[in-house]
């Protein structure tokens, strides 16, 4: 039974009455997410699976942990717009607009600066630093949803036929590299 | 100067005078798009680019051709849900769902037939039979938008570095496959 | 029990983990509709009502056919705008802006043509040709609503009051015509 | 040059710090409208042509006069819902649902009774007494627009041809009454 | 068992089939409500609560009663913008922008005359004359919601603490006045 | 001249070519901000005024800096939900729902709680403890707006009427309790 912001949008879900403040509240996002797993990097999301209280709300929060060289790889929120901040470390993030420019925007981002990732777009957040890096990320949706391209393309379940990713994966001529060699190895 | 549905929406861009049927027109939907290139199809698009009176309206029209064995390869609309028919031929479509799950929704198409790509997912759509197919696709946005996977993952100007690509190819180990082989050829 | 698109939009309608492909699909799109009516028109929809995974997603699709000089008759979508292209044939097609204009915007369109219906404004489509005609088209809603003005204002259960319609009738003077005489035989 | 309620969306039309309180404010809403007119009844609007920071707050206002018998006659308002009361006399209102029920909800109103006309119905409202009637509406809209059914249909400008007309009103064999003979005459 | 406008936004709260004019109809808005309070003024409101029919619609009215020097005080809908009109007497209203203007935007409506009050700010109407007051408003919402803010400050379950109050109520020294001394006596 | 994020929403503002990575970029959340001021505390915002890229984007940052015994005192964002987190330091905080409950949800938050606060609800945050506060919220606008109560009903400009005030002050009978003794002092 999920208690709603009932006072917000009315008619919804249960009683405002027996709503609390506990419907509004989580604990837990000082403490670093386990980062020890091949991207190095650990998401800690409060949405409104964390936080009842944020259904109809339009809003999230994430906090991100990354170990040295770890990244939150290139993934898409479908439905949320994203602006991060850097609590500790330095990143290297980036976004890369859509056909038929791929333009990539990217930046280092050191503690305090703050980044935007406009909704739907492949975007990506690397630590440069020999330490940790720590950030804090807001979404424009109580439920953005993350796709990492990477598990989406060649981790779904059932499989994409592998016809149609090789095929993908030549890309255009017009465009400036091949599939990167690092990948091939 | 830009022409738009001014008795809808109002005090925009042109005096409604001055409009006139053209301006929620356009000619050549039913021409094939060449699709002599490595994917083997081609998108011909009918959204506020081509129709200035389609601004502030919330729909567009694409056109898709596919060679046999072509494709429309994994890509994402940022901005809207498609709704897709057959037109002529078989096709073989999917869309992968977000994370956790990763989950394949896919289906064989035939002529007459119409599938759903929510917003913002990894889609395609792959021409099964030796014959051409042809589709016609709405979407719910005047600009949805398309990234192509391949091209903003690998093709971005400027590049992505390997070193992130690298990394976040390595799909992870709960994942039921490795990078497909036939991309390593 | 309807199924949502619940990766989406979350927290609705269904676990999402029991969602199916045959949720997001339709089949049947490429038949022809019976014209055998005083209109010569058939409209076969595809919207929520049909693919459940269309629910919170903005768009869905129809499919006309026109008999020989049969005609989809003025009507209204009320909560979406439409954009059609012509499969076969020839039609004669137009919107009426609001008041105080009332400015017709119509068009002839052939195969391959494209036309925008601004939402709420009345709109018609009338094959010209001597053979029957093909049109698709999406509308920005997965329930857009058909109000024919006809059968709204003539045939509503229970009806309108002749006393209402006859003085509704009489078109303002500053208008350009009176009733259509072809109607009044 | 437009104002814009720039404290409110921002970034808009005219610098806020010239923002006057006349920028919200219209005055005349107590003066009846001239019905001396066919219809018998007079509509004075309060929208974003009326005030200008009305711009991107959605509602509106309007006064309606009706002379004994006058009515404001079927039409819609394709962007936004209406809500009504009324001041002074009775009023017969209703509107029509849309296909395939085409049902009408009516209701006879007297001073202090409200109704509600949802978003794009074509709805009425009739002065059942003998001596004038007063309401106020507000609508879900800065600017909602209004098509009053026998102007835009029988009077557009250029006209909708006869012979679409004339097949358009021709009721389907299943509604359950012809063309009103009160207009026939 | 709530009503909802199902043919409006569909798959909704009760089957269509079975809902009736008197869902979308509320009866009593002519008569004045009680003013015998301390703020001598009474607010009989029309949202969804009072018409379900309303559900999904973003609209609704309230009437408001004024005794004499009585006034509806200082309050915010966090939902709605509202438009107001004065059927009686007159009425000494405003509203304030945000920081860091703070701008008290004031005007004196007579009979007939109409404001705007934009969404979220904190607005007021009182009664300057010596007879009673009414006036009718719209509001952008099914379900705006009254922040009454001396209730919701001063009188909230449990009371907000003293040493928060104290210290909130200390007005910036950069703004023209301290607090009003005729709350101290 | 304003950089919109224009490969999100198109047609606006400037020529998307032209776009950089700085239009998305904002340096400076790590510094604290000074909170030698009346009611200790300094908030640091981050919205479309300072990264133009966030324009139609819906979201925004803020740092709050919190004295010992500091607050930010009760106020209202009129166009977004706030969801706050704490980065150092103890802050009790609350919401207060509309009337007529007017019931306040309070709660103390320690380091890495997060806490929501619905769109247009009056809230605050008190620093507790004898060291300073830190926090960063996340607001569902491109451009919330703040309106802190004590200045706008004690501080506008010009001022609202003192009778207006002392007589909203009174708090109803019903409410528990009288204006806090400490403010009288």
């Amino acid at each position: 039974v999920r208690v709603c912001a009932v006072f917000v949008n009315g008619f919804a879900c249960k009683d405002p009455k027996t709503a609390v403040a506990e419907d509004f509240f989580f604990s837990g996002l000082h403490m670093a997410g386990n980062t020890s797993n091949k991207q190095g990097s650990a998401v800690t999301a409060v949405n409104v699976a964390q936080i009842a209280g944020l259904n109809t709300l339009g809003i999230s929060l994430v906090r991100v942990d990354y170990a040295p060289n770890g990244q939150n790889p290139p993934h898409i929120h479908p439905r949320a717009t994203e602006i991060l901040t850097v609590l500790e470390g330095s990143l290297y993030v980036g976004f890369v607009t859509s056909n038929p420019e791929n333009k990539l925007f990217a930046k280092i981002l050191n503690k305090g600066d703050v980044f935007v990732f406009p909704q739907g777009l492949i975007h990506f957040q690397f630590n440069l630093g020999t330490n940790k890096a720590v950030a804090i990320a807001a979404l424009s949706s109580k439920n953005p949803g993350v796709i990492t391209v990477a598990n989406a393309v060649l981790g779904s379940k059932p499989s994409i036929s592998d016809d149609i990713l090789a095929k993908a994966f030549q890309v255009d001529k017009e465009h400036s590299r091949q599939y990167p060699s690092s990948i091939l190895d």
